[in-house]
């Protein structure tokens, strides 16, 4: 089986051009933020894929049916205080966090993405694999809402046929039930609607009304992954507006003695009454720099400031602890999961997506990991990875043993050792403003859960979940596979979206791209 | 009263990138095709008003009432051929058309779009004037209606509120029922779809299906304008395809003998069969230019298949030359209108939109026009504009006696005179790839009219009105006072959107503008 299908010269600089003006078209577009001038800006298209890339239907619904049980674990483990703490107390930057971490609020808004990916054992078969757990700044939502929603247009404008309906090698004619769209917009404003209504109606008198408040970072190149969320709740008459963490948030909003977070637009009368903060939307905050160095100080205090509020915070730090690499390696310890689930049907489909996580501590199991992580031949099945939340500062394989090397012996359970996901490859056709590239590639689907829960004893744990969408958004993230990072956004990869096939055909075009 | 009202720079620097980011992930951008590559290309937001611009409510709603009944007038005169001929025999490029027009269909469709300014008085008192009708390549419509939605997405976003509540001169407070919404879009998708029901099922047992073919410009910057119309089609199921007059229309489509338009889409497979065009939609083919030089014999033949076919054309080759300026002028001759309107008081409501409008020819009103354009004093007051559809090439008042002189005395009756329109000033802030601009400002508003008509008998006059769209629809641009042209995307002037108030707030907001 062939995929994609052969095409033409010609057909492909059709293609490549239909791509273009529908980005451009759509907002499928990046920023550059160097040519940022006072009446004007350039743009390029985001990387996307020119066609949806194979992925086994199977492991996709998998993927999808475990995120409520994903959404339940996170949340349970958000509210429990004290085993949080103890897996996370040697971390400086959770250190930095959990300083300004204030347990007033008893609702949690999660807006999370499970990522995953395709991971191939010797015997042929094909599993998912988590890679991270993300809850701030879980981006790119919307870009593959687009990519998705172009790769569908781009199949009924019948681009994607094949030049030749008989070939000698048949090749995979993708349809629309190939397909699936994504909804990840319209689940993202669900979640923030929720809480937004569970909030209610202003609380201090000073306040007029209310509104979401949605914490950005200066410059960004990447406003078409957030700025369809702003314009989308206030469509639904939700004021909403973008404040970066420092220094706006210190200059804009103040607390009342009860704690409501009260906004003062700066685009606003001076005399005009400010608004009350319903809920705080991070997509900002989650990196050790923005709390370091010069304004370092103003972004723990305005962290600060929005965690002691009554708003609800998306997320809270707790929250945002959660998705540590620490957690996720202490989530994969024997018996850690059945503190937070207590169906064992749950435990086994969540632990099933685990690869082999191990602490680089002073502990038995840190030990072990050490004497792999040092070992020239073994270190090649690992990544050694900070524990942050999101990608990147990874380092993979055979550079570990000199990464160590180099690195003081304190400071290595900052770290997790995790086993390394060999990706099946496929073949698909990439374009980016890096150039475009034809070959074999690597998929990464994440998974988005939005959930709005109460901090409750009655429920199951520790947790009550008020509204839990229906985990039918995603995104889909492909790169070369000879690449090891994978950030569109930063160049590797582009947005794409799985055509969905049976298990057998997938593994016949792995095979196919292998040979090739 | 003040308008726009008194911005901070703090305030201004806020709006300026509100608007980038909306423009961005809005569509509301311009290809530079200069940076066309494989791989990626480059955009930036066409030029927009900061904020809606000030025009007289009373106005906008005779403009938008009018259009009905030029709809009706154009309709007729487009089948009108003997009085067509007779008005255009002299022209160069109407012959060229005339060669190739072909009178077999019996169905027309037309988008069109009558262009007005206003015109003061010496009285004070400001009109409505006709600067000319198009109906090829009707461009700017999706582009405002996306100005449009921008600058009620930032009202309802706080952006447009003065700095101080009571200021010592009261500022224009812009509420959103200033800001009457477009429709475009779907006023021009409506038009193509009805004509596409109207022509039914294939009727070549060669063809699958009926598809609409969109004839474009290549190398096209302006695809915003566009692109949308093609996906909002494709969103109803109906197949819609780009294709350029020269040379794709000759190589990818072919006439059957029973001239059935089939087209061969070069993304299909080889052996699949050809679609049957129900709709040819010109967005290009309006300029002498393409018609000529190299290539331009293919795009002749081009135009004469599309033309020869079944299909409705949007324009018919008659209909395009309804809108050369000789047109224009001869409909203001006395007792002209009357030929095709019967009721008197829509021949008064048109002729009061009509400027002072001369033929340059030797006849007796062509001997005084020119009398007026080769009086250095006296040709102040006019503009000398070439038969064409469509802005651009025109030679403005004091310059008009020197291009003539050096302008052969043959070629001036391609040319007619008409009088300037002396539009009152108010004040705006504009922002395009140029700059940013504060001063005073023209606008000119577009109405646009989609109507579908068959030829008949019965009726008034030659035509019947199968389906006549509301005229809900507009688009709005405005330039710097101290620019003569207007054309948005060659970078003078700005898409925008009307602000209604009453004619005296227009008139006192007039006189400030001036004074200042």
């Amino acid at each position: 089986m062939e995929y994609p299908p052969p095409f033409s010269d010609s057909h492909l600089e059709n293609l490549v051009s239909e791509i273009k003006d529908w980005q451009i078209t759509h907002g499928s577009l990046l920023k550059l933020v160097n040519t940022d001038q006072d009446n004007t800006v350039l743009t390029h298209p985001v990387g996307a894929c020119l066609l949806a890339t194979l992925f086994p239907k199977e492991l996709f619904e998998q993927a999808l049916g475990l995120q409520k049980v994903y959404n339940k674990l996170y949340a349970q483990v958000a509210e429990d205080e004290e085993w949080l703490y103890d897996t996370l107390k040697d971390d400086e930057f959770a250190k930095t966090l959990w300083g300004i971490h204030e347990e007033v609020k008893k609702e949690g808004l999660g807006i999370f993405r499970s990522d995953y990916m395709l991971d191939a054992n010797p015997a042929g078969q094909v599993k998912l694999k988590q890679v991270e757990f993300n809850t701030i700044s879980c981006a790119g939502g919307i870009h593959s809402n687009l990519v998705s929603d172009m790769h569908r247009h781009l199949q009924r404008r019948g681009l994607y046929l094949p030049a030749e309906l008989s070939a000698p090698t048949p090749s995979i004619n993708i349809s629309a039930s190939h397909l699936p769209p994504s909804h990840t917009l319209s689940t993202i404003i669900s979640g923030l609607v929720s809480a937004h209504k569970l909030y209610g109606p202003p609380k201090s008198p000073a306040a007029e009304q209310t509104c979401i408040l949605f914490i950005v970072q200066p410059r960004n190149f990447n406003i078409a992954d957030e700025r369809p969320i702003d314009y989308a709740l206030w469509d639904q008459n939700i004021p909403t507006f973008r404040v970066e963490l420092s220094p706006a948030v210190l200059a804009q909003t103040s607390l009342t003695p009860t704690r409501e977070l009260l906004y003062h637009p700066p685009s606003r009368p001076v005399a005009a009454l400010p608004l009350e903060v319903s809920v705080v939307y991070f997509r900002a905050g989650f990196e050790a720099e923005e709390y370091s160095g010069p304004g370092g100080g103003d972004a723990r205090e305005a962290r600060a400031r929005l965690e002691l509020s009554r708003a609800v915070k998306c997320p809270s730090i707790l929250s945002h602890l959660t998705t540590f690499k620490k957690v996720q390696q202490a989530l994969a310890m024997p018996g850690v999961l059945q503190r937070f689930l207590s169906s064992s049907s749950e435990v086994v489909g969540i632990a099933n997506t685990f690869a082999r996580l191990y602490p680089m501590d002073a502990s038995t199991a840190g030990l072990e990991a050490r004497k792999l992580a040092m070992d020239g031949e073994a270190s090649m099945g690992y990544v050694l990875k900070p524990s942050l939340e999101g990608g990147g500062h990874n380092i993979y394989g055979s550079s570990i043993p000199a990464f160590l090397a180099c690195t003081p012996e304190e400071k290595w359970s900052r770290y997790i050792l995790m086993s390394k996901i060999v990706s099946p490859t496929v073949h698909n056709l990439l374009m980016s403003p890096q150039g475009l590239y034809n070959g074999p590639v690597i998929s990464e689907l994440g998974v988005f859960g939005v959930c709005l829960w109460r901090r409750s004893g009655e429920a199951e744990g520790r947790v009550e979940i008020i509204a839990d969408r229906e985990p039918c958004c995603w995104s889909f993230k492909t790169k070369s596979a000879g690449v090891d990072e994978m950030s569109v956004v930063k160049g590797y990869g582009c947005f794409d979206s799985p055509a969905l096939v049976d298990n057998d055909v997938f593994m016949a075009c792995c095979r196919d791209a292998e040979k090739s």
